[in-house]
Order: structure tokens, then sequence, then C-alpha cells
């Protein structure tokens, strides 16, 4: 039997707590620790838990440069070490430290350590050798050191048009993001009875495109003051004026894994159906992996498709970077192999028939 | 000099009392009266200011069949007549009752005294004669008896669509309506902390093809929980595969009256923005006529245009309701003149350069 | 060793799914099964995960009067029996169906077969023997066939007010409630932007009277747009013109098992962060059992004290009604030892020193 | 005749236009002129109405230092000179620039130049001579150089305390405040599906004091995510264990010009209906002097009384802003006099029977 890859988690907020779930969920991979800077109130409840998160995994906590022990000691949270002993550690490191500072870590450790990297979203492209999204471009992230995630919106996007392209081929997509403004227990960036715009074109249709570099994509993003998942709705249109009906569409989302297909008629009434699904369903944190695509939203416009998406936005990310640990530590050397193992583990796509 | 046209308007609710405050603002009509059933909150404002409204004129309240005259004398509210008596003292009325009151009024009413008839979007199409936009098919509403006015998103989204179409010519759109749940002092129909989702395709794109047959147009419509105006996404295709630029859309943008082009720059940053301009410009209640078009929300999608609205619900149909008036009593005999009247009086479109 | 106490639950809704799980935790507890009318997602959700809910129990769904089983085949949801047969299986049932929907079962089936029951707030007070609370009044409850639970906010308000009393002696309470207006996935009894009144007083004032007659209480409750918790501001007023000081509030909330004192300065910087750290501690769709109490909100005015306190309305019911059910079945007979037992299973109180 | 009181408005931000359209109300007082920095929408929107505000009046736009006047120029807005001319020309500046500017203005021009001024909420009490309320001290306002407005919460509040404390004699007072979290408007500082505490006493308690030595006062604050108005609930004790009925109470407030008694049965469910209604009145920007109270909110507390107010943010304070130019110049020279004089020119107390 293979020895399991070494993983730590560099940050240990909204993302970062789902990432530690992640690997500790993965057969093939060891949770070695977490590092943040100070006692938050996330690290507090992991310390309330005896420091067990998920599948019953322990998680070790190190202190990144500038944490205060004392602070930690004064409070009965064990520490187990250093940042720099934690990276010494592992065979790979998931950054999902605040904006800027995974670069940081990169020069002073990585780098020094031999370490690999999986970035999320909040960095610059440039620190990492390639932008990836397991569906997408999972070769690409082959044996690279370092790997960019995408961001939340456009690992969602992605699936579902990667999903049409390969089964159909696209030229082009517009989308509109119906942006949720802040996540639950934000107090900081929130925005009351307004929607505000963003200019346009919005980000997440310029990455899909450094992705996916044959599809022409734009699109425009509007704030909304809601806290449980973004909403996009997407116009694709195929190559060669090819029509693409309802029916192809539904097939294509349907086989797909991490797409969860459902109808309002259902209950699935907005995004917040989704999340209090997940809640019923008894899912750690209330949390969802697959993105949500209403049936009933599938129109066609002349040749082009319009549907619409949900976005989790705390959890989405986590399979793809799953996904980014095989492909960079090569434990599986196809994409259809790597997600296959990533779903297999994270429970994805079961309740498909 | 010729006679001014004598106007009711039965309804005294939200868009009621804007129809009022527009017909009172028209140098060529007469506000003969207003009807309602009830002493709510906005007959009782009007009680306060002595029953004077814009442009310092009395409304004479007259009361519909099932209303309790002594709940209004408690009040000392003064009351002119009754509906009947109303419908027997106008040439037109604009019926701004609960959606299916109008079809009872024009029934008991409307058609026994020889009353022409403007219906809101609450009716059904059946209600009136032809189903109408002031700038897409003023023509059509000359001399009719029974106009029905498109509702709040589609009568904005018309004014930008057909603006393209008759400078570009246009094949199809496909929209996105980020919609407001409630208006400002509604408890009855809220949202909270959720996105919902309207099974697609809208009926705001059915009913621009009603108005507009020769475009193509589908959407989703998505509600938000805010009050301040809508939001619409439009993707347009030019007939023939014509490439539209930004350049060509915002020449047509910045021509239109009712069209008022802004940037995020300058500050207008989202939905609450016109509100708040609205407001600081010392407009009557707060209101815009024109809807928003945001410059920096523009770009092309291959040959396509995409852009971004803003809806100001309560008001935005009151120029296109006089243009109605205009139409059925053939005021004016053109859209260009009828649009024209309507514009002075209102002055909208004084702010262009 | 003890026989089991045979659990059912009526109504597998948000308060119903909750009391299973909360069964489901009880170590001298069996939860026979649960009953409902349709394939809700809830019932969906529970299918998806095979029929298993918290801490590994199969939950037997058995339908209600008037449900179509057809529906639940067609989708391959196991059906156990009828709601008759669920109510010959247990000793006690948990009814938390639609309000009024308890007194029909009383009259149909509870009576008839001798099973005792428990009902949640949406019933009136009159089908029950004992208004109950489990802090406050559980030796009324002892052997009573039919106990009815103060509502959430009650509930969570008496384990305030009830600790200062036992310890200090109280002659009345004034409150204001913050109240949250839906829970998260609702789409139906939502607010946007406004804060809604209710008239004075409050019945969960007078609900604290009927529990706690020797207490004078009134209140104002404002309902607001948001999901997660309601928040109470107490001003509490000691007999015979006794001062209450922060220190004594201070030492009689932390001795409290069910109450979560904390500080805005940790991070708990209002409702949404109790959500957010019942999910960091990785709890079943992130419910809370205690209360939430801010040290730093306790202010002395004159004589009396000031506080606030967060109530999980989803969650904060089910404690008191386990402890219901030890009442009813005289598993334990006084209020320190059936308490004690709910804490032990539910994990509540760990978290102190 | 008396010469006209020349007043300049400091800062034309959401304060400082509602300042400027009350003095132009005031038939004794004369607007010589605003100040700001940049072209801010409010600006362009004065411009838009060709630089005419409230009544009639035109309104010259002089600039701060610091201001780029080419920015000016190029939107052909006119310009009438430098913050320091309007100095110059006015007997008492109104000075709502942003926090700690007032500070600065004070020692560059109005100390030098022998203007008074008045300062809003933002500025630290120390900047002024006298911390000012127009009914409960001003008197002590007479004659002085430089008065501190109290911040919209506390001079709604100290409406009714003061009222209260005149006619009956109050001992303290223990309130909560239900925080607007945003103006509408405002992007920077919203708040999405949470309430947010703040660390008790609330600052508007304190205040209070200041103003009111006589009278303890404690309180804790909840911000909402809401735009139209703060709800405060209060309980106020009387002095010497005196009681303090409903009908007192009732009857103290029905005589207070600036407050206005409603009910939620009429209509007024919460505070979005006061800003409704506002609108519906044609009130500028939709904007209310009074503040709201909602007389089946009051409820007996033991001898205590508790009631809920509304206070509209935005325009409470012209009132007494008013009044405190009265006081400064005096130009009346009795509490009575004076506010009756603001009352009189802004129109408020009309509605009184």
């Amino acid at each position: 039997m293979s020895k399991k890859i070494r993983v730590g988690v560099a940050g240990y907020g909204t993302i970062g707590q789902r990432l530690a779930d992640g690997v500790a969920l993965q057969g093939d991979m060891e949770l070695v620790g977490i590092a943040d800077l100070a006692p938050t109130l996330s690290i507090r409840a992991l310390k309330e838990r005896n420091m067990i998160g998920a599948n019953g995994v322990e998680y070790k906590l190190y202190l990144v440069d500038g944490a205060d022990k004392a602070q930690f000691d004064a409070l009965d949270i064990p520490v187990a070490g250093t940042f720099e002993e934690l990276c010494k550690s592992v065979d790979i490191m998931l950054d999902s430290a605040p904006g800027g500072v995974g670069a940081k870590n990169k020069a002073n450790y990585y780098d020094k350590y031999g370490v690999k990297a999986i970035f999320q979203g909040g960095e610059k492209n440039s620190v990492a050798d390639v932008f990836f999204h397991g569906y997408a471009n999972y070769e690409k992230g082959l044996g690279q050191n370092y790997l960019k995630l995408t961001s939340c919106n456009t690992t969602g996007l992605i699936r579902s048009v990667d999903a049409l392209d390969r089964a159909i081929g696209l030229e082009k997509v517009a989308i509109t993001i119906i942006r949720r403004v802040a996540d639950p227990g934000d107090y900081h960036r929130g925005l009351t009875n307004a929607l505000q715009m963003e200019k346009a074109p919005t980000h997440q249709a310029v990455d899909l495109m450094t992705i996916m570099p044959h599809v022409n994509a734009t699109g425009i993003l509007v704030h909304t003051p809601v806290t449980h998942g973004h909403i996009i709705t997407v116009l694709a249109t195929a190559k060669d004026g090819k029509k693409i009906t309802k029916e192809m569409a539904l097939e294509v989302f349907n086989k797909h894994p991490r797409i969860r297909v459902v109808t309002m008629e259902d209950g699935f009434k907005g995004n917040a159906s989704f999340f209090k699904y997940a809640r019923d369903l008894g899912n750690r944190r209330g949390d969802m992996y697959e993105i949500g695509l209403w049936a009933d939203s599938i129109v066609e416009s002349g040749n082009d498709i319009m549907y619409a998406i949900n976005i989790p936005q705390e959890s989405v990310t986590i399979p793809e970077t799953m996904d980014a640990i095989r492909a960079s530590m090569k434990m599986q050397l196809t994409r259809e192999e790597g997600t296959a193992e990533t779903n297999k583990y994270l429970g994805i796509g079961k309740f498909k028939k």
C-alpha cells in the first residue's frame, strides 16, 4: 500500500477550515496540520472540540510568524509547532492565507523546503505556474509545483461551461453574476437594501478565458445583500452556429457529478434552499460541494442556451483543490481518474441515479 | 385654445398617486379626481396636505363601490362624490385599481358611460384593445378605447431595446432581471437573505415579444431583497450577424430622453444611487421617470452587446401612461409628438446636453 | 437496565427534524419513528442519507392521514406505516405538526391510544395540562399526559430570568425582542428593509408570567430582516428594592449550563456569530442548544440589571422538550436530575470551565 | 423689520443638504451659501436644478480648502467663492463637515472671523461651549458662540424623555436602540443578515445624561440591516416611586409638536411606514422632522412606562439645529419662543388637532 500524501493547510478561515475537512476525508492523504496567527473563534471552536475535526481527525495547530503563543497558552489551546516546522513535514501546502501572504510564504518557505503549494483565488496569478481547474485543465497541473485555484464563482461556472464545451463545443458565453455580498457571520462587508454594480467585464469571465482560451467570455456582476450562495445566469453559444436544445443541455448537466440538477417545483426556490437542504442532509457546516442548476431555468434563445446555477461560495472550491493536490503530486494522471478519486472520498455524486 | 382632456385616476396606491401627479403636471390635461375605497395612509397624507397634490392641484376624492363614507367623515376627509360620478365627468380613466378590479370597472362603468381607460400591468391583456408602450407602438394606440400599459420592468426594458432596434435592427435579446422584491414601505411581500428564482422564461420577455413581435426574447428572473429599483442585464443580438459596438450602443442610449446614462465612476454605484439622486434633486417622492443605464456596464460579446439598466419601479410607467392618454385621445398623432409632449410637461430629458 | 422510552415525532419540519435528532441522542430513549404528510425536501434529504439521521439512528417514516403514499413510492422513499401505527408503538409523541393539527392528533389518536404528548409553541395552551419549561417548572410536568412547550423566545428568555429569580428573587422584567423574521431557507415570510412593530405587550412576556406567575413582565417586539437568531434585551428588577450588580448577574449566568456567556471582544459581534461558531464546531445543521449572553452587554440601571441574549430559534427548544419527556414519563423526579440527563446526552455545558 | 440672520452650511452631504433646506425655509434667516470639497452627486443634482434648492432659494456654492475648482468648471457648476469668503459673509455657520474637520474650521476660520458655529454629532463635545438640544436646554445655548447638536438618536430620544420629565419628573431611563445601519444610497457600511451588538452602555444614554444630568440613563444598541429610521424602546421610571400611566404618557406625547403619535392599527406598521408617509405627503426628499411614537406600543411595567419611537435619522436634527441658531444668535430668548419659530417655518405640528 502506498504512502499517504502529507498535506498542510495555511490559514484556518472560512476556506482553510473546509480545506482541512476535505483533506481529512481523503483516504490517500494525511492532514499533518493547520497553521494560523491568532486564537480566532474558529480556532476556539476547534479547541472546544478537543482539536478533533472532520472524520475524527486531530487537527494539529502550528503558528505562523508573528503569532503570540502566549495568547494560545492562556486559552489552553495546544500548539504543535511553527509554520516552518509544518512546512518541513508536508509534501504539499494548501495556502488559504489572506491575499498576498501566500506569495510571502512561497518566497520564505515553500521554495526553500521544496514544498509544493496550491493557492486560493485571493493570490495573484503570477504566484503559480498554472491557473487550475480540476475538470477544465487537470493535465496542465500534472507535476507542477505551484497551482492557483479559480475563485468560487469561476470554479462553479467552469464546471457547467466546460461540460457543455466538451459535449457540444462552445464559441462564447455571456454571464450575469448575482453575487452574495458576504458570508454568514460577516459584519465587515455587508450591503443594506442596495444592489451594487461592478465595472464590466467581470473578472470571472476573464478568468474563464484564461482557463478555457478557446471560449470567448464576458459578463456583468451585481452584488446583492444575501449570504447563501451566488446565482449566475449563463448564455452559451455553440461553435459553428450549432443549436443547443434544452434537452441536450440537461443531459450534459445531469451527467456531471459536481452539478446537482434540481427544480423550483420540487422546492429549490432559490439560493437559500441549497443551504437548507445541505443542513437537512446533516452535512458538516451545512456545506455542499456541488453547484446547483435549475432544470426549469433552462431556456433556448434562438440557437443559444440560457440557464441559472447556484454557487455555494464557502465550499465549492474544496473538490477542485483536492483535484489540484492529485495533479500536482501526480497521484492520478488524468482528469477522469483524479476527479473520480476526489468525488469518491467527498461523497460527491452519490445522489445521481 | 383647446379644451383640456379630463382625466380620472381609479386607485390611489403606489402607482395611482404617481399617475395623479403625472396628470397634474400635464398642461393639456385636467385631473378631475381620484377614487379609492378606504382612508388609507396615502389618503390621510393627502388630507394632511389639505387635498393639494402635485403642482398645486387639488385632488378631489371619489369613493368606489363598497367604500364606507362614514370612515372618511370621521377623519374629516372631504369626499367629492361616487366613482360613478367621476366616470361621468371624465374623458378617460387611468385605472390603477388592484388586479381584476379594472375589468369590473370596465364592465360596470367605462363601457356604459363611453369612458376610455388605460389599465396598468396588473390587469389581463384581454381587458384592453392594445398592449401599449409609448415609444414602441404609440401609433397602435391611436384612438383606441382601452389600452393596457406594460409592467414596470417591461416598460423600462423596451425603452432600451426599442431604441437599439430602431437604430440598428435587432434579432433577439436575452435578459436577466434582478428584481427588487418589495416597494419601500411594504411589509407583506418581503424576502430575507434569499434570492428567489422564477420559472423561465420570465413574463417580461414574453411581453416584450407581444409589443415587438419581430424580436425574439427570453430570460431569467431572480428576486432580491431590496426595494430601490430592478436591475436588468440585456444581451442584444443584431439582425443579419451585424456587430453592435459599445460606441454604437452608447450613442443610441445617449439620445433617448427617458434613458439616463451614468457611470459607476461618477458615483452611481448601484440601484440605490438613483433613488438617492432623485431625492437630492428634490423630486417629489424621490421619484425618477428615466431608467438608468451604466455606460461602464456595456461590454461586447462577439457581435452582441451586453448592458445593464436600472428600473425605478414606482414611477417608470408614468410617462408611458401619459403617452397612452395622448394616443387614445388622439392628442398627438405620432410617437415623436406624443412622447415629446409628455416629456416636456414631466421635465424629462432636460439634463441631456 | 431499564427499558428505553419509546418516542415518536409528528411533523418533520424545522423543529421536528431537530426533535428527532435530540431523541436520537438520548441514551435512554428510542426514536420509534417520524411522521409527515408529503415528500418535502427535508424528507428527500433524509432519503438521500438512506434514512439515517443523527447518531447513526435510522429514522423510520410513517405517513399521517391524507398523505399520498404513491408520491413516496415514486421517489423510492421507504414508508414504515401509518401515523396511527406509530401512535400505537410509542410511549410519548413529540407533536411538531403545524398549529392546530396537534389538537386534532390529540383528539383522534393520543387520547384513544393513551399516548402522552408534548406540543410545541404553535398549539393553543388549552391543548395541554401544563405549559412547561424544563428549568422553571419541571415538577409541574411530572406524570402529566399533555405538556406544551414555551416558544423559542420564551424558552430562551426564561432560562435567564428563572436563573436570576432563583438566585436573587425578581419582581419584574421589561423586555425588548429584536426578532429574526424568517428561518434560513424561508421565502414566504420575509421582510425587506423594514423593522415591523407588533402590538404591545408582546406575548412572550405574557407567557413568561404564565410560567412564572410571581414575576411581572411586559415588553415590545420588533421584527427585523435577519434569519440567524433573535436578540432580546432584558431589564430585570429585584424584589424589595434589592440591587443587582453586574457581578451578581454574571455569576448566575456563568453557572447555567444552557447559557453560553460570551463577549463581543472575543468576536461574538452579533447574532450571526453564534451560527458561524456552531458551524465551526461542526454541530449538526449548525445548531446550538445554548442561548448566548453577552457579558459586555450587561449594564446596571439604578438597582436594576440590563442584558442582552441571543436565541437560536431553530434549536433552542430541543433541550426543554427532552426535559418535558423526562417529566411526563417520570424518568427523573426533579428539575436538577431531569435537566442534567438532557444536558449530558446533548453535550450541553461541556465548554463551561 | 429686522435684518435676516446670515447662515452658511459647511458640507453638503446627507445632513448638510437638509440643513440648507431648513435654513431656506426660515423666514428670518438667509442662506448665504453652502460649501463643499468635490462635485459629488449631491452637488451635481443641485446643478441639474440650476442651483435652486428648497423654497426657490438659490444655493450658492463655495469651495473649501483643497477643492479643485477645475473639476467644477469642467461640469459647468458655478462657484461663488472660497470657504473663507463664505465665512466672512455669515453670522453663523452650520458645520456638517466630516468628523474632525469642524474643529479645524473653527481654528482656521470661525475664531478668526468671529463667526459663530453649530456643530453636528460627529464632532467631539470639546469643540463647543454647549452640548445642545432645542427642547431640553435651549437657554444654555443663549448667546454662546459654539454649540454642538446631539446626534440623531439622542435628539429624537430626548424629545420624548424631556417631555415626560417636564410633565412628571423622571429618575431614570433604560433604552434599547434598534439602529438602522446605513442611509438610503450607502454602499460602504452595510450589514447583511446580521444583528450587530455594540458594547454597553450605548453612547446615546451617556449623551442624554450630559444634557439632562438629573436623569440616570443606560442602554443597549443593536445594529440592524435597514435604512429607514431607528426604533428605540424606552423604559422610564418616575421620581419618588410615582406611577406613570399609559394615559399620562400619551397626553404628554400628544402635546409635543415634534412627536407624531400614530398607531400600528392605522397602518404605521414599522419604521418604513414613516418614510412612505413622508413621501406620500410630498415632503422634500421624503423627509420627516417629527419622531414617530406608537400609541399601541405603550405598556406599563409596574410603576414604569415603556414605549417605542421611530427616529428619521436623516432629518431629525434639522429642527433642533434651527433652534440652535436661534439660541446662539439670541433671536428668541426662551425655549418656547425659539422652538415655536422653528416649528412655524418648518411646518411642524400642523397635523396636531
